[in-house]
């Protein structure tokens, strides 16, 4: 009997995986220019590095979590998100010392949560982020933002929106939360027990209750954005006037909330825009954690970041039918006649090989025609074709199979002559 | 309290991770060229795949693996080798029905076995491995070692060795089977409990021993070359022809075996013989496993493949003093003189990155000196800078690092003219 691949997890094969690659391409070239460095974490931390950098109080921690022992009795985490892994190992290798700040770093590689499979949504899924550490410049916060369009644009998406919102400092969001109790406590037996719960812990988390979003008293629940001080809201408007420097457009949107209690001032969506998208429409989501390093138990170090899942970005391609630039044919296909040509063959291909070309022969011990099918299914731009009378006289028929155009190569050099066709 | 990575993982740094973005990049280009390509498959699989797939009797199945049971009560296992999952991988979308065969894969991407860490062994580490499946041309056999040589290579290492082996086909390994039976049956009391289990189940693996390997019998027992039959012979001559043809040096070693049922004919290992290199020196092994993918529940298929991991690769290369060619400046550095001109950065930056420069600027509100010396810390080409007064008269002055030429621009034109200077 045959075994499966896990549920909830996909395997990424040829035909598919060229549009990852290209994805990760543009990602990796944008961060350079942009002077982000990649990091690379491990695939689980000791689970409590996610109990309180993710948030205890979230449905990620609470449900999502794939938590195991070692065998050595270790509580370990997959990890469900990029953010508290790329803080501890800034903690842990005291980045916060680098000459070099703020220090930009980016990370790619899958996530793991354990949720109901549905269309769209994985168990394991790809992440690409950034994180920008050691900065409150509101410039900064305009760069991660404008990263995370440039790739979205490299690629050819262009229905895309951008929200923004500002959660403020400390003061405006302890006024918010003051305000955001007097609203619900009357009413909130009404609510779910989670919304119960959240209500004294954290109640902007409220604003996020997926089960309750119809309750009248949602709508009218007070706005941040009301209860921004004098210097969040310089803040705020100063990344909106870099964002429209860059010609980013964007568009507030108050009800724009992140729950944990150490993020702060900037928050942002990119968000889709594409018809039948479905129903997840959100692309990409960050924001500001100035609390966060100081959380996994580093000094005061103010933070952005974004994250967005590849899968939701290829996704999205389909949505707008973007044709991407895939490589789709082969440069040569060597097609053989009789045993010793056939040889010979080996090191003809390594030759074109090394010298860049793609190449491929047969490896069945097929007919003529049925290797220049191979070569038709593999869109090879050229054919050579050896036989052993050919080998005899030292020579290769090659064939441009756009043009049929032919050519008769000294074998010796052909290498060299085939380079000169390109 | 800080949280500290897992023990026996690592994070790759800013610094560090250049190197494994150099690898990564010239194996896929290499593939490219030699058409293997990349399948993604998930980090964990159901656990039943690696005791058919790697073998009941083997230590990694038996002491090694991360097994756990998810939320469903399923048991799952982080993957330790890529092989059974891409045989799964090739069973469950019916590759064997692809018309293009042999199906040539790579993968690239973490495994993980529960070792006692020591230096240069990791629980969490990097392989890149491929897998030919479909043919049983001795040519690819060559190919596939052609393939892991010729991305060392590329990279600069020089200092390595090839052995080779061949187990044979059935009746071969059969014949040597009875050998060393009877060969190691009259003293096994004298070996290792795990040996005197492997006599029955899987006598060749008492070869691999590490506990017995200096027992007198070891030296004197049955080499599997001695019971190639006629094909196999054969086999493994065609193969020796063609890496002679291919330049490629090799060993043959009688003694490099692979205990597990399902593999034959072709060995191989890769060695690194450079001075320092310490005490692992096998870089890479792969070979011939025609029996894997009917094991997985896929129909007869004749494999074989090789992994690699980059943690030994990066090794070699550190024990080669093999200089990578990394990228070690960035483009330009924008220097600003007051709030005007800095606000200005922020758009003159966007410019410059996306007209594919990489550049930077200041996030921390930094004096002209520290500005300068942080464009020194980043190696940068060439620094503009732009004052309160350039802005007003739109200009920039650029000044290029390496010489000290400086040049008076049009802030207008800015970006065109940068390029003129490259």
């Amino acid at each position: 009997m045959s075994i499966q691949i896990p549920r909830g997890t996909q395997d990424i094969l040829p035909g598919e995986v060229e549009k990852w690659q290209l994805i990760e391409k543009k990602a990796r070239e944008l961060c350079e220019k942009f002077q982000y460095r990649e990091i690379r974490t491990p695939i689980f931390e000791h689970t409590e590095l996610f109990t309180r950098g993710v948030g205890e109080t979230t449905d990620v921690v609470q449900k999502e979590m794939y938590t195991f022992e070692d065998r050595g009795g270790r509580s370990l985490t997959l990890r469900p998100e990029g953010t508290a892994a790329a803080v501890r190992s800034f903690v842990e290798h005291k980045m916060y010392g680098d000459p070099n700040q703020p220090v930009k770093l980016y990370y790619m590689g899958p996530m793991f949560r354990y949720e109901r499979p549905q269309a769209g949504r994985f168990r394991q899924f790809v992440q690409f982020g950034v994180e920008a550490l050691g900065s409150k410049d509101p410039a900064i916060d305009a760069e991660v933002i404008a990263l995370a369009m440039s790739i979205y644009n490299s690629l050819g998406l262009r229905k895309l929106k951008l929200i923004i919102n500002s959660l403020g400092d400390k003061e405006s969001r302890l006024a918010h939360r003051s305000a955001l109790i007097q609203h619900f406590e009357p009413r909130i037996s009404e609510f779910c027990r989670d919304c119960q719960n959240r209500l004294e812990k954290n109640p902007m988390r409220i604003l996020d209750c997926k089960q309750d979003r119809d309750h009248e008293l949602m709508k009218s629940a007070p706005s941040i954005i009301d209860y921004l001080n004098e210097e969040s809201k310089e803040y705020f408007e100063k990344v909106q006037q870099y964002l429209t420097d860059l010609n980013i457009p964007f568009t507030v949107d108050p009800n724009l909330v992140r729950g944990l209690d150490y993020y702060n001032h900037t928050a942002f969506e990119i968000m889709s825009d594409a018809e039948g998208f479905g129903a997840i429409t959100t692309l990409c989501g960050g924001g500001r954690y100035n609390g966060l390093t100081e959380e996994i138990g580093g000094p005061e170090t103010p933070g952005i970041g974004f994250a967005f899942s590849i899968e939701r970005f290829i996704a999205a391609l389909k949505a707008e039918e973007v044709d991407l630039p895939l490589n789709k044919g082969i440069d040569c296909f060597l097609v053989s006649l009789g045993d010793e040509a056939k040889d010979y063959t080996v090191g003809l291909l390594q030759k074109l090989r090394l010298a860049g070309f793609s190449a491929e022969r047969d490896y069945l011990d097929r007919k003529i025609k049925a290797q220049m099918k191979a070569a038709d299914r593999l869109h090879a731009k050229f054919v050579a074709i050896l036989g052993d009378n050919e080998l005899k006289e030292k020579r290769i028929l090659v064939k441009r199979m756009e043009t049929g155009e032919q050519w008769e190569m000294d074998l010796e050099n052909f290498v060299e002559k085939f380079q000169e066709l390109q």
